[in-house]
């Protein structure tokens, strides 16, 4: 018996053309992807980086089990052949299976088009100790992060030798990706955390709308934007960075940050302005504009004091106050039930991609961490940082260079 | 300063009018419901019932935290108003609030259409005690639930005072719902519990093509659907059954059924078929046809024995084998994370609205706990009944005919 997602999809071939076609039309409001887009799973980068933000998130962090390098690469290479299959919205494994054995593909995407799927994989620094003699390989920009002050960090909600992100339009999909992934990863790798995101809190094109965060305000307005001229230098690691097997490959810093929404709900909307630096409703920089227009920090109000507040957000985040730190962010808004106290357990997971965290993750998070007002309402709870290599080529896997470096 | 969801969407109007047409087209695949869709509030039944089944959940139970009735009917009132607003896809509260006060809407779905937002209300049996005087009022029907064999339940998962399902084809707008009403609810209640769901699970309208669940299969195929002219009977509370602020209600028993999904992926296809009664890829009885023909339970295989064997869910679920107990099954699929083994804590939120539950849910959970094959994989870890009062007029509040009564 054949399980294709393919071979299904074939059978609603018509009403699949429709949808690409309608759906086409949501651009407006939420993301350009449209249920029936695939996006290139080679290329010299990973996708899911520059790729237009899609709505949902399935995040996963794995710990190697085995220490066995030739495992491990097996490991890797079973998750390149996957990962191809789905992004094309095709079913994991061999085509027919016996009857008797178990399903290749877990099925329950079997419907399903491939809702914009992109899978990218990276590596953390555990990975780059004696178990696979991979000590030597480390990146230097792969550090250990620093404590910043408020930090409440959950080691189970942290760390991890390799990540997969999963983000698709359809949150099946993306489940349904980690879940194939987790599987074939038995005996080989272990989840250590997830987080499922349910939706994108940033534009990562011009042709995306900002969305809003759990704080009701748009966030990553100034985010860096696949069209800008300056992306490919603030997300992708350059020749003279090295190592060469990180060439064209990222960074991805990832935080789990809870917002303590109660609190922030019970603030007058002027306070709530005051701390983010724009206005709730528009998203404008309190200094006047719309919502692109450059914030002017030097503006005085009534008071002589700028209108923007120095310990604002958007001030104390702002490149111009970072040496000019930019990175591509790429988060999703979360609610993961409630805490005893009956208080959702709600936030940001952060997602960031640099070229180098040194330069942008870490300074901009030293100077936020000290200062920024809108630190009382949000606490650091899970953080991890990954190497993401670079693309591939059919034929190769993923981590293959540093594998063979 | 306004903050009104009509006055954003007004501003992108143009936009949105295209989403409304463009979006149409996926009926085929998703939910007939449109981003731009929005149902009635008031009517002889609440919404969310019958209602086409929106994509995206968002579930709460509450613990009435007052003991004056007077507080909790106002917490009903402020709910009901609140409700009527959202659905609308109108900010929560007044027009315009001081800017030196909270806002009174917390403004993370400004930009965002109704969505096809519903919100339905209900009331558990620890309601009805001597706090508020209800004692006389509590339903026949509102029983404790009994102990099904293989329940592992966690009271923190379990029960509750009150209820309150969102459900929107944008999680965005789900979430902002619940935690508007948890807000509006400070002093009053608190949230027990809470479930958000991804992705629904049944089909409750022939318009909606029958998705999957986590193991692959589709699910509710012989779901009553809103269009069966027996789906009234089924569902509504009748004059005859009483009391009478229950007449035109409803009754939802919520379960929280974990699958650990690991063992099922290590079955063969022959054994998740056999455990199901249905094929994996189409969703046919396994006695043959396409989805929707009925099963011939008695139809023998080469064996001699019945190809849908005796003990699958398809079997034993069915209204032949129960008495003709039928429930409009109403679920969603969760993932919340993984646990500390790494696998996935995932499964299916079961909701299922039913006219008395003393005849259909009771009678049928008894009877799949004792032999459905399906409970070797999976394991109910919360539960809740909850009465689901009828609909209501405008000017009049949720559930005022029963503190009226």
């Amino acid at each position: 018996m054949t399980v294709s997602r393919r071979a299904v999809l074939g059978m609603v071939g018509a009403g699949a053309a429709v949808v690409g076609a309608g759906a086409a039309a949501t651009v407006a409001t939420r993301s350009p992807a449209v249920a029936s887009d695939t996006y290139p799973f080679y290329g010299p980068h990973q996708s899911g980086i520059l790729t237009p933000a899609q709505d949902r998130l399935h995040f996963a962090a794995f710990d190697v089990t085995t220490t066995d390098r030739a495992a491990l690469v097996a490991l890797l290479q079973r998750w390149t052949a996957a990962a191809e299959q789905m992004t094309r919205g095709v079913a994991v494994g061999a085509a027919a299976v016996p009857y008797d054995s178990p399903p290749e593909d877990t099925g329950e995407a079997l419907d399903l088009p491939p809702a914009g799927l992109t899978i990218t994989f990276g590596f953390g620094a555990s990975l780059f100790d004696r178990r696979f003699g991979l000590q030597r390989q480390r990146p230097a920009a792969l550090v250990d992060l620093p404590h910043f002050p408020g930090d409440d960090l959950d080691p189970n909600r942290s760390n991890g030798d390799l990540c997969v992100q999963a983000c698709s339009n359809d949150p099946q999909v993306a489940v349904h990706a980690i879940r194939n992934l987790s599987r074939l990863a038995f005996g080989a790798a272990s989840v250590r955390w997830s987080q499922l995101g349910y939706g994108r809190t940033s534009a990562t094109s011009t042709a995306q709308l900002t969305p809003r965060n759990l704080f009701g305000f748009k966030d990553g307005t100034a985010n860096v934007k696949a069209e800008d001229p300056t992306s490919n230098a603030a997300v992708w690691v350059q020749p003279q960075d090295g190592p060469d097997w990180m060439v064209d490959g990222s960074y991805l810093v990832a935080r789990r940050i809870r917002m303590t929404i109660e609190t922030w709900d019970r603030a007058s909307l002027r306070e709530q302005e005051a701390v983010i630096g724009r206005t709730k409703q528009h998203g404008a920089p309190l200094s006047g504009g719309g919502e692109f227009d450059a914030p002017d920090f030097d503006l005085p109000g009534r008071d002589g004091q700028p209108v923007i507040p120095f310990n604002s957000h958007v001030a104390m985040s702002h490149p111009d106050r970072n040496n000019g730190a930019v990175m591509l962010r790429r988060g999703y808004n979360f609610v993961d039930g409630n805490d005893p106290l009956g208080r959702l357990d709600a936030g940001l997971f952060f997602l960031a991609y640099q070229r180098d965290p040194r330069t942008s993750f870490i300074p901009v998070q030293a100077q936020l961490a000290r200062g920024d007002a809108l630190s009382e309402y949000i606490e650091h709870v899970g953080s991890a940082l990954f190497a993401i290599p670079a693309g591939f080529a059919p034929g190769e896997y993923v981590g293959q260079r540093l594998l063979q470096a």
